[in-house]
């Protein structure tokens, strides 16, 4: 074994990171499960990516406290026990150590910061012999931009970094980097990421692939596992409305509301896609601080049948978005490790099974997605 | 137009078939739209099964009131608007005098039934100049039984009818005279019906398609678009707890423990199916005559994912069994039809989109099944 | 019998007063129960209010759909049965001959306006000999507005109607014109009404009782009811959520931002004053045109008991605003009318049971209200 | 400080009496707050029971695993941190070294075990220099007995027991040498305890007070909060449906349909009560093990209005049964010692907020149970 892949993330101290890292490591040690790892099912196993023991974690965060200390907090929130992060206190710290100061938006010219993520990323590489480092973002989800000219096309975009200016969404100036770098890179938030054009465009180039957006974790998740069942049966929804409650500081950031429109445009894709008809309904997230990590998630769908008999369905989802998302992000680096192993560049449409936004085609239903996922797994395992 | 294809219910004057009735003559007065109807969704219309306009209802019923009063009561409990039942009294009257005596069970020997049961079956032939008749079981549903000699062979089941006695659970002696008269057969409840061995041998020997069985309308079908997602996901399901609220006459026959069985069966079989591995929790049905034709049902999931984190979803679905039946038998007798037509035999596999319990394989993932039965419309369809 | 209680409805043929007149002409000519009638409890009747069949109504609006027409699309929506209109429909058409068109805010100044709504009252009463007329309005909510000097003291606004001057909002120009009428007034609906300081005054001048305001039928009713369960018991709540999705005519009258604001204002007052600390957490109302009549609300309480272990209660509550608020405004004119023959004045904080913002005092805990309101009762009826 | 009040536990190393035991270490350690706590809620402070930290715990039982065990395996079910059972655990163990081994049904004659019972009450009160031991029954629930002459007259019974007999079931085994001790009793299950008519004669010959039965937690908790709700409304409930979900001990006794029958009697009581009619409605309990310490309870509300509009509610309560019954132990334990101070003899009445088959009268009404409990502690805390 011996990990040469590395896992670098943005936001390393953030919930679903310091989840992720903690999984990972408990697998690793043999205290934990793998529970939640599509990747580890024989039908994407077949693509042979590379093992959750084979992934080394650091990465870029602007938060002081370590690892272990978010590692605790997260225990007393009861997303994990509190005697597992005790058993991983020195990895932890390890992996701590593997932690850079990340970059922040309007210190210094973007070029500059730019270089400092690149050193950091290929520092990472040399200090551990890494064959390859698949770079996610699961930081802050920022708001929606506007595209400008030096977002829509790469050469633009080379032109306005040299002549010092700071044209990029942070989580764009961070796809770039990687990218530069030789990083596949994961959108895990809505955040604009690798998906402006000229990104987009910048992968092409570099031959890398790239996976996103938007983790499907919880309530969108089922909205695309249920809205097929309406659409075979014919069965016509009035309207299907979303309430989402959350605490954490997802919800602290998705409290403004000028952010939560690039949460609240990703969940609603789905739906419309999959009907194939506008529907009406409020989808809202409000932030309640007092439930911590957890989420609830409550959905009413009004639809009627034959000669207009009106029905419903509710359905409540309490689930703890750091351990749902922490899996698949390690499935996520996985999976585009092996993506560029396999030659593969662009975005990973058959990767949309993950997100709420997916990139690269496919559609939103969650059963195609997984034969979309599983064809592609048997492809890439077959290449050999 | 001009129908050319009979749909003969067996229960006919039953809450279902009532509907379904009211529901087919709606659609063809143009009083209704096609909701609810999976055959007229382009990628199942592509078989060219005949159309609602085509079909001519008749069937079998042992109780009293006629189609406009049972129509009444439906529109009473609120199924459909009193107005529509006004508006169609004469057509339903009409389809009332369609509708013969049935037989039951312990009058006399069962061949002198079977005889009564095809006389009336080729009368409706040809009264009405069908080019085909397809018989749907909507009857109340009879508990389980035990494999006889006679009915794991149907020339053992032939000799015993000869000799003057009555191996047969009233459903399957529907099907024996069905298939004796050449018509298919489809179980939409959870009786025995054609799934005898001796009467899946005869429908064999007949060269006749029949589909069953019970129909899946309600938490089962959400069962099997839900229990996916936990699978692909790798998230581990602890516990499925099910509980169903229904009234009507549904209800009543399934308040007796040993009817019962035959619906906790086939509702359970899915569930370890889609899953790979058994799943506690308790299965109700409760019958609770103030809900009339509507069933509520509540189901709770207890999951866990990475770390063992756990985790929960509850769903209520409120739901008119009646209005979700109807335009499903209708689907059937018309896909049925273009079975026969097409010169498939045996059961129809492709069908299992429709069944809590499907006969000719294929598994319960809604979405698995739907794909199913796309390409064998598809396949179907370019059989001219 | 003979009906010697006027009740004058301000929206008299909105969809709570086309109910509540549709229920006291179907309970008077013996064609419904008194489902949800307080006021016919042994521990209320005690108090020897007038009887359904005592009231006649009328009304004001300025819509010009008839009570038939009204009561006709209520029906479609599933408040009530079509058959019920039908056998009703010359009751509500002579109903619909006691409606005057109403006034409306900006259109000449408001001492004429009080003049001609005074004139309809005093010709209601006069036509059909009545002993009393109670006015209850049940019109469109308004939004919050600010106090000026002319709604702070009666004397004020008396000078401000005097010149000419237009300082009412609507539903306190009804209640004004009531008060001088001698008529008590009921708030059913959070708009200012009766509750600005000179109309309280002026009330308290006119020896006149009048109640309000914001009828709790639905949501808030239950919180009424829970919430104590929760204090009692000493356990911690740590937030309540509500999500309400209504369509109709109040649903479309709160999805405008500024008038919801009356709404959610009320909705949120008892709460705090129940549990006796601030709670977090969303409030929400929001429009979903397909549920017409109907709302559905969806709370979700989270809560620690000792040692800090954290639960939560959920509850969905899917109601029909018209139904359960018809028998309250019947209940409230029967009591007011009832109020006043008992010579009392001001405002009746022993019907605080009935309202979200109770006026005169008395708190928000149900089981407190019911037995304010039944001592009330006991003590009226006594007063003979 | 200095405890002056023994609280004596049958059942003293299950979940409850852990929890309890737990929590009162915790609150006089200052290491928890006093939620829950009613006996810490001013109107029935005013009452002058001893303080938590007043309390010496000991108690019987007959399982092996020591309290700091049994509360680890809590916290490893979430019920409380494991830091906090880590922090107590000296405290536990001198706590488990008060325990006594339990008796048990059919081991020698109940003579012989009354006689060790008590003398355990009196090694306990003698050892700590108790003014007072209450005994309170948290031991598993026994099923529903049938009334003898020994256990009708407790001349009879001493008769019986004097005689080598066994007549007792062992709840009432205990509560007879409980009372013989001069204890007063508490039956926080259904078993029959001190219900049966002989030892209900023996605490009133003894003068001595007791309270029971059946905690009331969890569904039963809201019904009694509820249903006043639809009572006073005069809202009509057509059906009330219950379905629980429990793991645990609690769960694995309450599997056992004979066992169970004892709590979904008592469970059942209170709907019936409350609005005056008997209502519709399945009641299940069922053993789910992996909810563990949680319940899942949902219960589904069909009433209707006026007109007869049908309507429902639904609500989800998921409450850790542990957590919430440990404080009303203490509370008990506390109100019964303090009702022995007082003279009180026979049943507490006022007690039966706490209960779900109040003994003593009163209703079940939770406004007015609360009602009654705080003028029983404002009459007791004037009496000094």
């Amino acid at each position: 074994m011996g990990a040469r892949t590395g896992l670098w993330f943005i936001g390393a101290r953030g919930s679903v990171a310091t989840t992720a890292t903690v999984g990972a490591l408990a697998v690793t040690a043999g205290l934990a499960q793998r529970v939640g790892c599509v990747a580890d099912h024989p039908e994407v196993a077949v693509a042979r990516p590379p093992g959750i023991e084979d992934l080394l974690i650091g990465g870029h965060d602007v938060v002081a406290d370590s690892l272990p200390k978010r590692a605790e907090a997260l225990a007393g929130g009861g997303v994990f026990g509190i005697d597992l992060v005790r058993a991983l206190h020195d990895a932890l710290s390890q992996a701590d150590g593997r932690i850079r100061h990340g970059v922040t938006v309007g210190e210094g010219n973007q070029r500059d910061a730019i270089e400092q993520v690149s050193r950091d990323l290929a520092g990472f590489r040399a200090a551990h012999a890494l064959d390859q480092v698949v770079v996610v973002d699961v930081s802050t989800t920022e708001p929606p931009i506007e595209l400008t000219p030096a977002l829509s096309d790469v050469d633009e975009l080379d032109r306005a970094l040299a002549a010092g200016e700071s044209p990029l969404p942070l989580s764009s100036l961070y796809a770039y980097a990687a990218l530069r770098s030789g990083c596949p890179f994961v959108a895990f938030t809505p955040s604009p990421g690798p998906r402006l054009p000229a990104l987009a465009q910048l992968a092409e180039r570099m031959g890398l692939p790239w996976a996103g957006s938007d983790g499907k974790t919880g309530e969108t998740l089922i909205k695309s596992a249920l809205a097929p069942m309406f659409a075979t049966r014919a069965l016509r929804v009035r309207s299907w409305s979303s309430h989402n409650l959350l605490g954490g500081g997802d919800g602290r950031a998705l409290a403004d509301p000028v952010t939560a429109a690039s949460k609240t445009q990703s969940k609603g894709l789905g739906l419309e896609s999959i009907l194939g008809h506008p529907v009406d309904g409020p989808l809202h997230i409000d932030y309640v601080p007092d439930l911590g990590e957890w989420k609830t998630a409550w959905d009413m769908v009004s639809f009627e049948g034959l000669l207009g008999t009106r029905m419903s369905m509710q359905f409540t989802w309490q689930g703890c978005d750091s351990a749902l998302a922490a899996p698949l992000v390690l499935d996520l680096a996985r999976l585009a490790a092996r993506a560029q192993q396999a030659g593969e560049a662009g975005p990973l449409g058959a990767l949309g099974f993950f997100f709420k936004d997916p990139a690269g085609g496919g559609g939103h239903d969650l059963g195609g997605q997984w034969r979309a996922l599983t064809d592609w797994c048997a492809r890439i395992g077959g290449d050999r």
